[in-house]
């Protein structure tokens, strides 16, 4: 059976880092994976992925921002996450649709529905099975990111603290807005203890 | 006062050209003019731009393709159009979003209020004071390409005849649809006459 699963949470909520470790657990039990992440390593999107994340495109407006979002998502669904679903595999993605609502439509201010309902036109209703929601105080996120050196510091990182702490507050009302698919993980937790509590809620799905 | 005009057609109806030529003559009468296109020179949109020109990228996907429109359009709206307007200029812009609801919406067969709800996001519903359609068979457009060397073929161009007769046929139903703003010019009459009758459509809307 198929299931599409995306990791989301703040900047620093360790996800991918949880992703990549239940990728290869899940792998040895014998379940067929596509782990992966928007733009997904589909060319037309990685391009896109460009525009969004360069630093000299300061002048970027928030609209502009979502479409391309929209934009590399589509293609992302296309190429990779519903061929993968219909091959019956386990689909575990970083990041997908309630980013943008968290990031664009709550925190820089667009609207949630707004943002929703355009990205309707991308991915023509298609939701997540199961939406594993990494929550974490953004102060510690931060830091964590501050004080990992292997990874870069891009453009979303610059933001305020008040900008991440919207987006946390923003991922809470999607969990309340869509119960039947979110699960909320303690990220403060020992990294161990966040992989089990990500491991059971997909075990749980895969049993339904 | 401001007015935003759209120049509109089908590949070779000539707008670009009497663009050029109505832009200079306004212009020597003392109205001042923004000549414009999408991307319309902002680094951002002619990043985007870039990206759904490149022959390269044949396997883009439809929906993708009408939200990277969507997203050029928009930052040319922010940094270009509505600045100008608010300046009190009068906007000429070659193709707007009615090429989008023709091109993507009809001819690609998204559907027209499809790609118009989804571009409302980044237009936030601004529409053209008059939109000018340059109105043309599509054997002649062609043809017309085919014999000027000066123009590169680009991706639109190499689609099949059928493509750009949808086309047309989408740009006369938002001509029904849009009454107001709509004003039809046949572009197969010699260029000083539709020239001209370009040039008293805009001063039959600046004299209301």
């Amino acid at each position: 059976m198929s299931l599409f699963v995306s990791f989301e949470g703040g900047e620093g909520c360790g996800k991918s880092t949880i992703l990549k470790r239940l990728s290869g657990r899940l792998e040895s039990e014998g379940y067929p994976i596509l782990l992966t992440r928007e733009p997904g390593g589909t060319p037309i999107a990685e391009q896109i992925r460009g525009i969004i994340l360069d630093k000299a495109n300061t002048d970027m407006d928030p609209r502009t921002e979502a479409l391309l979002y929209a934009a590399s998502r589509r293609q992302h669904l296309v190429e990779k996450i519903w061929p993968a679903l219909k091959q019956g595999k386990i689909v575990l993605c970083d990041r997908f649709l309630d980013s943008s609502l968290a990031y664009q439509g709550a925190a820089r201010g667009l609207g949630i529905d707004e943002v929703l309902n355009m990205n309707y036109f991308a991915t023509e209703k298609t939701f997540p099975d199961l939406t594993l929601l990494f929550d974490l105080k953004p102060e510690v996120g931060l830091e964590r990111i501050a004080e990992n050196a292997n990874r870069e510091v891009n453009r979303l990182d610059l933001e305020k603290l008040s900008f991440h702490a919207k987006v946390r507050e923003a991922f809470h009302e999607l969990a309340r807005r869509f119960p039947s698919r979110y699960s909320i993980i303690d990220a403060s937790q020992p990294i161990e203890e966040v992989e089990k509590a990500a491991y059971e809620a997909i075990k749980e799905r895969l049993a339904r």
